[in-house]
């Protein structure tokens, strides 16, 4: 020790030196074993020369958390959260304390992954079932799907699936002129490119031939229409009648479903989600019975496990892209699971008393309110409604809502002569009172107003159907048992709190308590998306410094924040690239090539822009074969949109040939799309604006830390080369714009982006390189450990991986009958969640270990993986046996390992602890293999009873 | 539903309905067996008619979360966040996030109880251990305990366990004169009961006879003293020496263990806990071989399990108040676990070069400060110092301090003619220079002092041993590694967020996320304990509302909230009798009588505060013998000083007498102490102020809210009639109160009684009382169900208990040989945190359900009981073996019951599955029954190492 080092020496380890697992010594040992003298060497060969970015990324250094925090304090500071009374689909609600705490900032909860591996997510399993419980019941459908990504999206899944689903010779489609404004932007971006022609009716007249008929219920001026006649004439012309209603009226009024809506979709924010400035929320959507085989995105059912016990799983898995690519139902490869999971404990904390209660109290408030302003002599435009007064008050409303923003209340200016004003939750009579004043109407006493005013609901809409019987929304009611329930269900799974999560495509990385905190801020939690822009220049700042630093890293000159999704982002990119031929002249270049090897989501993106998709075959690597595209450029030249590629592939190598990619389908016409699903191998390294690409879409959630919460949140933010700057999204309730918004909020889920924001902040852009580069080695390693056990699919130069590898087992499976099945169920033994199964090669895992796993985690994941090829070789040499085996029967219950009689071959600790680590640190499977055929043919979406639990 | 209902009857549930278990149904039905009609029915019987309150608390009325939060945020708006650099024992500290948000924000860990239990606490106990290892290597002294109170109490405990440890025929205790000032205060108001005269002393002259000195190291003048030679000297006459050091400096500086220091004390703050206003912070001790077995506070030790594997528990319980009533080794029955561990943690995360680092980087800021000050001409009055520069300003002082605070930063003024300035983590340079300008120096470059000075530490000092070279101190480097590890430890234990924890005298009720949150705001976190009053505005009002509140509901006339500890409550209301005695010249009234069943604490504090115990004798029944009280009474006339009972009794009674126990202790001039444990049980009902007592403590950890933390932090204030006003604990800093300090904070542990705060603001008045009135109905319904299964001890009016209740097991454990060992073993088992045993009577299981369980997990709990009374009926038939049944086998892992060969005459389902629900929800005992006496007898309380795994 030096007496006399100085202070620059003595600074903390830079935040990169937390987000990136292995220390000094590990990623010595580890670039030793691949042969390596450092992580650099080791990128510059594996990373093509040609597309490798010169300088390095101009960023921000990087910040410590104490700093990236205190600067988040700053940019909340110049958010100002007023009292919102917009409405407009969005609306100020209450989180329970217990459940903010306990799942939204909760680890367990938020790190955890879709639920492919049903086995390990039973617990947020039975939060979406719930969900979906809630959504079936309130609104009287058969069918309730795990969320969609906002009302508006959720509405334009509705419309395609009405034209799926009717099978009429129409195009058209008819909406509600008093739907929601972003609903009605976004249903005009979705229908253009299907041909779909959209009418707006007043429903005055008679309904015109349509495949397909969208109510807004209640309105968005608030009017609560009986639409039982509309949906009456819609059927009578074949056609498929869409609800899109407020939850939280549903408590009071009569269900779609049981008013004729054959599809009812909207929001679910308003249970216990915050505003965020717009998102993320869980919108749903549910279906009479029929259907349910056409429903877009997620959907959990019951089945039984291999006991015979009921368990959960996502049900109907074939209408997807990953099977059904350009056919598939739609592009949505994901759901707001997070969100949809407070929605659901809301309404398990407060039960249908307790929801009807709170509906009750907002339509009462609203019903004061409307009388309060008639008898100041303003005139109210509709006499039923639920929770949103129209008033009418000619040239003074941009005054009236001034002044009330004066007094602290944001109201929506309808237009120069109606204001309207929505309650919520959160409504006190104070506000109301705020209320008058703007409108200048004084003297009221409004608790006389409300003894003696009724309510204001449609008698013939009154509901008298039950809800939420199911006793889970009546046995959770103190805030011990909803905190137990939460706990109960977070140990059923296994999220990145207790092991790594090497999932191929995935990037389950670190994602960090510093990044977390500030989304819960009530300045960044407490916006609407519609708030003046005065009150939101701290969100403004923030999107603006995203944008422009992720079109740093990615080599673009535009980004576009605003898909709240990366299939969302895919579909912006090529409503981009469609515009841009057009806006050329270009009418007929609708052809988009798509490599065999892609996504799935890829090809369903391109259906839904309009394009037709031409496969292009890939080579034995896995790389896309050049003279196959080389015979479909010239068979499509004058009709080529667009190539979609992935880079490095999706099967995990730096395709050499990604320049002369480019250049083909540039010189045919072309535009290059290049997906961002693997961004995280390239991020410092490499820059798709640069090497050839015009347009990508990234994944927040993957490559820049935004949890994947279970199945979403995502984030797919679109960026774009100038030519196509013009041509990014639209703001919702702004026209003008060449194309038009992707998502209901302009800022998409605002309310995650400090996530990014923190992430890149914190590692700048040196941190930014390291982790990809130790990405690349750990990716390496693994194949490296692994590779004498399992042959390693697909390599690139000098034999290397990109950042994640693929071990092949299908030689393994057809000598000795064990399936990528087999292996990854036998992994929960081991207490891991499966690698990517089966994708891209049948018969194959695809692990991505990410940075931020340290050695000691790769290796434990290594030795379980090893002593599974040693059961495996059990198995091929007879000393297992073929059927009876712990592979086959994995994962092991601990109820089942404890049974009076044990009747396998093998003993009981083999099956529960084949490793001596385990006994220190054992996961139990809460239920055995699931039944995955089991369920779909006997189709529950809803709780279960408690019968069903019983043996 | 009507139309018309008004918006008052459509408010949302009140917070009790949160907080309290059983909702209307659950109630009545819990009503209908023990055969009420009315909770109020129920309480007018079993409580006493002549100790009733007759009026409602007047308490503001009931807030709602979401309103209290907004009242809490106006407070914390009224404190102001400067940068502190007043030192004083208390440092600015940055708190990984990744601790903050799984560690103190996180129920797993703060709901825990104190591992009395250890089988189902071995997570806290191994982060325990973490923590003892860090002091006892950082100290290099050979044990180390699991935190004490504070420094200041902690160096109390030192000087009476010198006194014990010497048995030098000596009073005197030396005090290093540049000791920190509070540590000076409450050791004044700790030494003067017990008849030790304290010496204060620059070490200049020849050290006086003494039992021990205590040298503070770095003093907190900021001079690091070479304390080999007073070491020395003190050996030489048979004292022992206290280090009070600070842990960070100890990185830099040689060991206190290594200058000679018997005992070593100190804070722990620094490492990652936040100042919170003074506290809560765990504070340690440590000490030299030999000196282990009179050591007060807890201690973690290591022993083995049933099956030989290593397990943490609590070691040498012998010295404590449960054993030793009188002659413990202290009053001290807790620990600052949560804070403790928090502070492992920090040492985890940072590991040793980070610790290093950080020590280093104070250091030099504050080498650089002194530098510039230098520079500037201002005279340094100490050439060695850790992060403390001593500036001397003649006449300058209040004005450089002054101008400080006019730059965001607080020094301490020392004097009129001396300045304090302390660096710690969070120091930056444009700190300093702030500090440069308030002294008027400016024009330094500050990175060239850095360039140019050396350390200012003493050559002889600088340390050269190693410390925390255990592996646990490497391995969990990466945020992800933390992660897991916290969650790992978690999940080995029980707490309030699995299930119930029924302990009797210990109210492990709710503990409310709503309660919880602002005590981790930045503006109730961050403040220094002696900031200035005009920026603690916010503290110092909720302060004064907590203590008016709590006056109103103890029925006393004023409360101090300094006590951080049930025992310090019971101290300084036993200072208070004490000193009323003496100022009415009453010197010879030293009596105090205690019953036989009382708390062992309660004679412990009545030592140290300088009394003689006598002991009252108990009927059969549980309650103060009036024949005997009377006689000792009599016997003691003119020496009584006070009686201390606990009420309802410690047997869960209400006892009939209780006004004539007053009235006969009040006739012969005695004061009446009630023990406030079971204030939970009164409040609403009855009043101690009011039916005769002159002062209690109460446990805000128990009856208001604050959670055990896994046993600690506590906060007992001491509530007094106006007589004993003038009595209660003065500021540490400030002379003039007639009894001094107990703790080193003048509000205690500060950063923490928001909780409290937000509980009685939410509860109101008679949300208090419904809780009362419940937790009476939820103990009177356990007794109705276990009744016929277990005799229940010691009821009154009605048959009916208080709020908790009594099962005997003597008669059963005659017959069976099964012992409430094996009850409390076996309920892990069955997923349970056993109930109190064996006290207040050995042989029985004392329960307290509290108001927060629900009927369903009061059921469970009965089920589990019963299921247990079944299987000893086996045992006792002999369907059981004597020795090897489940019972004394319990608690049974899941590797024991995996074992190949499965030797017991009972099945493994038998003995997992007991009851069909736990295959739905099992707890697994991660070891099985530890053998406490082996531990004893191989005393390690520092991490083993990790060959100790090895099978």
């Amino acid at each position: 020790m030096t007496d006399l080092s100085p202070l620059s020496e003595l600074a903390p380890p830079p935040f990169a030196a937390r987000h990136i697992g292995p220390d000094n010594a590990g990623q010595a040992r580890m670039l030793e074993a691949v042969g390596f003298a450092s992580t650099a060497d080791l990128a510059a060969v594996a990373v093509p020369e040609a597309i490798r970015t010169a300088d390095r990324l101009d960023l921000p250094p990087a910040a410590s958390e104490v700093e990236a925090i205190a600067e988040l304090r700053v940019l909340a500071s110049r958010n100002t959260v007023l009292t919102s009374m917009i409405g407009l689909g969005y609306h100020d609600t209450i989180t329970p304390a217990v459940i903010r705490r306990n799942l939204l900032e909760n680890p367990g909860w938020y790190t955890a992954y879709t639920p492919y591996q049903p086995e390990i997510s039973q617990g947020r399993l039975e939060a979406l079932i719930n969900f979906q419980t809630v959504v079936s019941d309130l609104t009287a459908l058969d069918v309730a799907g795990a969320s969609l990504l906002d009302e508006a999206t959720a509405a334009a899944e509705a419309m395609t699936l009405a034209r799926r689903a009717g099978r009429v010779p129409s195009n058209v489609f008819v909406v509600d002129a008093d739907a929601l404004p972003q609903t009605k932007a976004v249903l005009r971006t979705r229908a253009e490119p299907l041909g779909i022609e959209l009418l707006e009716s007043d429903f005055t007249g008679e309904l015109p031939d349509c495949f397909g008929v969208l109510v807004q219920y209640p309105g968005a001026s608030g009017r609560v229409r009986d639409f039982r006649a509309i949906a009456d004439a819609a059927h009578s012309r074949g056609a498929q009648v869409v609800a899109a209603a407020d939850l939280l009226a549903l408590t009071l009024l009569a269900a779609p479903g049981e008013l004729g809506a054959d599809i009812a979709v909207g929001s679910s924010q308003r249970f216990g989600v915050p505003l965020g400035f717009g998102g993320p929320h869980a919108a749903y959507m549910a279906v009479r019975d029929g259907l349910q085989r056409q429903m877009p995105g997620r959907l959990v059912g019951v089945s039984q496990d291999a006991d015979g016990h009921p368990a959960y799983r996502l049900a109907l898995q074939t209408r997807e892209q990953h099977i059904r690519r350009e056919k598939a139902t739609s592009n949505i490869c994901t759901a707001q699971v997070l969100l949809a999971v407070i929605a659901g404990m809301y309404a398990v904390y407060h039960g249908p008393e307790g929801l009807r209660r709170i509906g009750r109290r907002t339509h009462r408030h609203a019903v004061v309110l409307a009388e309060g302003l008639r008898e100041g002599g303003v005139e109210i435009v509709h006499d039923t409604f639920f929770d949103t007064v129209l008033a009418r008050v000619p040239g003074r409303a941009d005054e009236i809502v001034a002044a009330a923003r004066d007094n602290g209340i944001n109201l929506r200016l309808v237009d120069a002569d109606h204001v309207g004003i929505t309650c919520d939750e959160k409504t006190e009579l104070i506000h109301l009172e705020e209320v008058l004043a703007a409108f200048g109407v004084s003297g009221a006493v409004l608790t006389d107003l409300d003894a003696a005013t009724h309510d204001a609901l449609p008698p013939a809409l009154v509901r008298v159907s039950d809800y939420l019987t199911h006793p889970v929304f009546h046995n959770h009611r103190s805030e011990t048992a909803l905190l137990r329930y939460l706990r109960r269900l977070q140990d059923k799974d296994v999220a990145l709190d207790r092991s790594m999560i090497p999932l191929g495509s995935c990037t389950m990385k670190l994602n960090a308590t510093t990044e977390m905190e500030p989304i819960t801020w009530p300045e960044f939690a407490g916006l609407h998306p519609y708030a003046p822009e005065d009150q939101v220049q701290g969100y403004l700042e923030l999107v603006k410094e995203l944008e422009t630093w992720l079109a740093e890293v990615t080599g673009y000159d535009a980004v576009s924040i605003q898909p709240n999704a990366g299939s969302q982002g895919e579909f912006a990119g090529l409503l981009a690239i469609r515009a841009y031929h057009k806006a050329r002249g270009e009418h007929g270049r609708d052809v988009c090539l798509i490599p065999s090897s892609a996504h799935g989501t890829n090809a369903a993106s391109a259906v839904m822009a309009g394009m037709r998709v031409v496969v292009v075959a890939c080579d034995s690597d896995g790389n896309v074969d050049l003279d196959d595209l080389t015979v479909k450029i010239d068979k499509n030249r004058d009709q080529l949109a667009a190539i979609m590629v992935t880079y490095p592939s999706t099967h995990g190598v730096y395709e050499e040939t990604i320049g002369r990619i480019c250049e083909l389908v540039h010189e045919a016409g072309g535009q290059v799309y290049v997906d961002g699903a693997n961004l995280n191998a390239l991020v410092g390294l490499a820059k798709p604006g640069e090497f050839g690409a015009d347009v990508s879409h990234l994944n927040l959630h993957k490559t820049f830390c935004i949890p994947h919460g279970g199945g979403g949140p995502g984030v797919g933010p679109v960026a774009v080369r100038a030519h196509l700057a013009d041509y990014l999204p639209g703001h919702p309730l702004r026209d003008g714009s060449a194309v038009g918004p992707v998502s209901a909020a302009p800022y998409g889920s605002a309310g995650i982006l400090p996530i990014s924001w923190a992430y890149i902040r914190m590692m700048g852009g040196d941190g930014l390189r390291a982790a990809t580069e130790q990405a690349i080695l750990s990716a390496n390693y693994l194949a490296r450990r692994l590779s004498p056990h399992y042959p390693v699919l697909y390599t690139g130069r000098g034999g290397l991986v990109a950042h994640e590898c693929i071990v092949d087992l299908r030689q393994i499976t057809k000598e000795t009958g064990v399936t990528v099945d087999d292996v990854a169920k036998r992994l929960v033994d081991y207490g891991f969640h499966a690698p990517t199964m089966s994708f891209p090669v049948a018969g194959t895992l695809m692990i991505e270990p990410t940075e931020s796993e340290d050695l000691a985690e790769l290796d434990r994941f290594c030795d379980a993986m090893i002593a599974i090829r040693e059961e495996i070789a059990k198995v091929a040499s007879g000393a297992y046996d073929k059927v009876d085996n712990p592979l086959r029967n994995a994962p092991h219950t601990a109820a089942s390992l404890l049974a009076d009689e044990w009747a396998h071959p093998y003993t009981r600790a083999e099956a529960a602890y084949p490793l001596a680590s385990l006994r220190e640190n054992k996961y139990w499977s809460p239920v055995r293999r699931i039944d995955q055929a089991y369920g779909d043919r006997n189709l529950v979406c809803s709780c279960p009873p408690l019968a069903a639990y019983e043996d």
